[in-house]
C-alpha cells in the first residue's frame, strides 16, 4: 500500500494501517512525509499528556490505570511510549507488549513503542510526529511515556500540552537530585505509590519545595541567546505559571486516578482559555527543526557532495581544519550564491 | 580579554582563562568559535574517555579515584561532568565542587560541570568541543562523566575514544532493562563496588550476557539509512570488536583502579594500532553538525527572516500548515537559487 492507501485506510480505522505509517515515522522514509504532509493537517484536536518520571516510580502501571478511566469516559486512548533502553537496537524496556494484551479486543486503546533512532533531536520529532499521526486518526488523549532521567527523555515529555511528572515516596539521594530537574517541566507532579508509607510526606515535601523554590524564578536563568527559539521566547515571555498541583495516586489499586484524570482536564481547559500553549509552539518549531536538520544532512550525503563531505569531515577528525571551517565550507558548497 | 587573550593565556597554563573558554563553549557565544577556531588544531593528543552508568553506580567516586592513579602516574587530568539534572538550570548533580576541593592544590587536575543548555545534539557537542579546549590545553586524559540513563547522556559517553560503563553488583529490575542499552556502547565494563555481596557474580552474569547477545550482532540492526551519517557507515564497516573486559573495582578502597588505567591504556593503544577510532569520526560529524545547525538557526533568526519564519512556525502550531511545507517554504526562503 502507497501512503495514500495507508492514510485512507487508517482514516477509516484500520489500524494496522495506522501501524504501518507509525513504522514509517518511526523509520523516517518517504512513507511518513507524504503521510503526514496529509495526517497533520487533521491534526491538533487531542490532548497530549507528556508522563514522565525516574525508574521505579510506577509508570506504566500509572498509564495501564489512566487508560482504564479515560475508556470509562468514552475517550479513545493512544500511548506513545518513547523507549531509551537502547540507543542501538531500541529494545522494548517498557513492556507495551504485554500492556496491549489487556487491551487486545478494545480498539478505541492503541499502544506504540518508539524507538529512537540515534540522531540528535530525532526522539521528540519522531514521538510528535507519532502523536499527530494518532490525533489525527481520532484518539481524542495521547500519553506519551518516557522514562524521565535524561534530557532528551525530559524534552519529549516536556513537548506535550500537559506534562505529567511522577515521583515514588522516599526514593534515593542521586534521584532526588534528577526530581529538581524534572520537576522544572512539570505542570502536575503525582506521588505513586501512595499506599507506601512516607507518600503524604513526599507530596508536602514537594509541594513545600516547589512553593519554596518559586519555580516561576527557576523558570528563567541567563538571557535568551542570540538564536533563541520562538518558543523559548514565548516561554520566556508568557506569564509565570502557577506552582504544579501535587496528587498522590496509587496505580495499582486505582485510587488518585480519577481526579488525575480530571486535573488533566483542568489544565488542557486553563491551557486552551489562555489561548493555546506554547508547548504546541514547541512541538511545531521542533518538527519544522528536525525536517530541516535531515534536509540539510540529506544534501551533504547527496552524490554531488557525499566525498566532499567524508573528506572533509576527515580532515576535522584528524584535526588537521577545525570544525567551524569545515562547516563554513559545507555551507558555501550548498549555498554558492553566498559563498566569497 | 578577547578570545585571543584568553587563548594565549590559556596555552600559557592560566587555569582561570581556560575556565572562561569552557564558559563561553557552554553559553555558545562567539568568544568559543574564536577560541576553537585557534585550539582545535592543537587538540588530538588526549585520551577521552566516557565514563556512565545508571545513578547510583558509583560513578563519582570511581572517577576521583582514577584521576588519583592518573596522578600517580604524572598525567594531567581533566574531568568533563555532564550534567542532566536540569534541562533549564543546569543545576549541579555531581557535586564537582566538593570533589574539586580535593585538588585544590593540583593545576593537573581540572573539573568541570557542562550543563547542556536545551537544544538537541547540544549536550554532545557542548562536552566534545569543552573536550577539545582541555586537550589543547595539554591535559592527557579527559574524563567525560555521564549519567547513562538518557539516549543523550549514553550519546555524550560513546563519543568517546574510550566507553566505560559502570555497574554497581544486583541491581533492580528496570535498571537490569537500561542496562542492556549501556553495554551496547561499552568498551569496558565496571562492576564497580566490588565489596558488595555479589559483585563477582554480576561480572560473571554479564561477562556471559557479553558473549550470549554476541554483541556484534547487536551493533548492527537494520540497514543503513540514505542519510546515514559517515561515522554510522565507518560503524558498519569496521570489523566486529571483540566484547568488552569486565572488570570489578571497589572505588572506595581503590581496589582494581590500577587495572582499570591499565586496561584504559590497552584500550587505546588498540585503537591507535587500528588507524584511529571510528569515535574520532563521529565526534568531527557532531560537532560540524551542530555548527551547521547553528548557522542554519541563526539565519531562519536573522532580522529579514526572523518574522516570517515566527508566522510560519505559528502556523504550523496551529495545524493550518504541515511541518514539511513550512521546512520547505523556509529552505526555499534562505537558498533562493533552489526554490522552484
Amino acid at each position: 500500500m502507497d501512503a495514500s492507501a495507508l492514510v485512507d485506510a487508517t482514516l477509516e480505522g484500520d489500524r494496522l494501517a495506522l501501524a504501518r505509517i507509525l513504522t514509517a515515522v518511526e523509520n523516517r522514509t518517504p512513507v511518513a512525509e507524504a503521510a503526514l504532509r496529509r495526517l497533520y493537517p487533521l491534526a491538533g484536536k487531542a490532548h497530549l499528556v507528556g508522563i514522565t518520571g525516574p525508574p521505579g516510580s510506577g509508570k506504566s502501571t500509572l498509564v495501564s490505570a489512566l487508560i482504564g478511566a479515560a475508556r470509562t469516559a468514552g475517550r479513545a486512548v493512544a500511548v506513545v511510549a518513547v523507549d531509551p533502553s537502547s540507543p542501538i537496537t531500541g529494545g522494548a524496556l517498557l513492556g507495551d507488549r504485554v500492556r496491549m494484551q489487556s487491551y487486545a479486543t478494545d480498539r478505541d486503546v492503541f499502544i506504540r513503542s518508539m524507538a529512537s533512532r540515534g540522531h540528535a533531536g530525532g526522539l521528540a520529532s519522531t514521538s510528535t510526529a507519532a502523536a499527530a499521526v494518532l490525533d489525527a486518526a481520532g484518539f481524542d488523549l495521547i500519553l506519551i511515556e518516557t522514562v524521565g532521567t535524561g534530557q532528551s527523555e525530559v524534552e519529549v515529555a516536556a513537548a506535550a500540552d500537559t506534562t505529567v511528572v511522577l515521583e515514588a515516596p522516599e526514593m534515593g539521594d542521586e534521584v532526588q537530585a534528577i526530581k529538581a530537574g524534572l520537576l522544572e517541566v512539570a505542570d502536575i507532579v503525582v506521588v505513586n505509590k501512595g499506599d507506601r508509607p512516607g507518600a503524604q510526606r513526599t507530596a508536602s515535601q514537594l509541594r513545600a519545595m516547589l512553593v519554596a523554590v518559586g519555580r516561576a524564578g527557576v523558570r528563567q536563568t541567563g538571557h535568551p541567546r542570540a538564536t533563541a527559539s520562538a518558543a523559548e521566547l514565548a516561554a520566556a515571555e508568557r506569564p509565570r505559571p502557577k506552582e504544579p498541583e501535587v496528587l498522590v495516586t496509587t496505580a495499582t489499586t486505582g485510587d488518585g486516578i480519577p481526579e488525575l484524570l480530571a486535573t488533566l482536564d483542568r489544565h488542557r481547559a486553563r491551557g486552551r482559555a489562555a489561548g493555546g500553549t506554547p508547548a504546541r509552539l514547541a512541538r511545531a518549531e521542533a518538527q519544522v527543526w528536525a525536517i530541516l536538520a535531515d534536509r540539510l544532512r540529506a544534501d551533504l550525503r547527496a552524490p554531488s557532495y557525499r566525498a566532499a563531505t567524508d573528506a572533509l569531515l576527515g580532515r576535522v577528525a584528524s584535526h588537521e581544519v577545525d570544525p567551524f571551517s569545515a562547516a563554513d565550507a559545507l555551507l558555501a558548497g550548498l549555498r554558492p550564491e553566498k559563498s566569497p
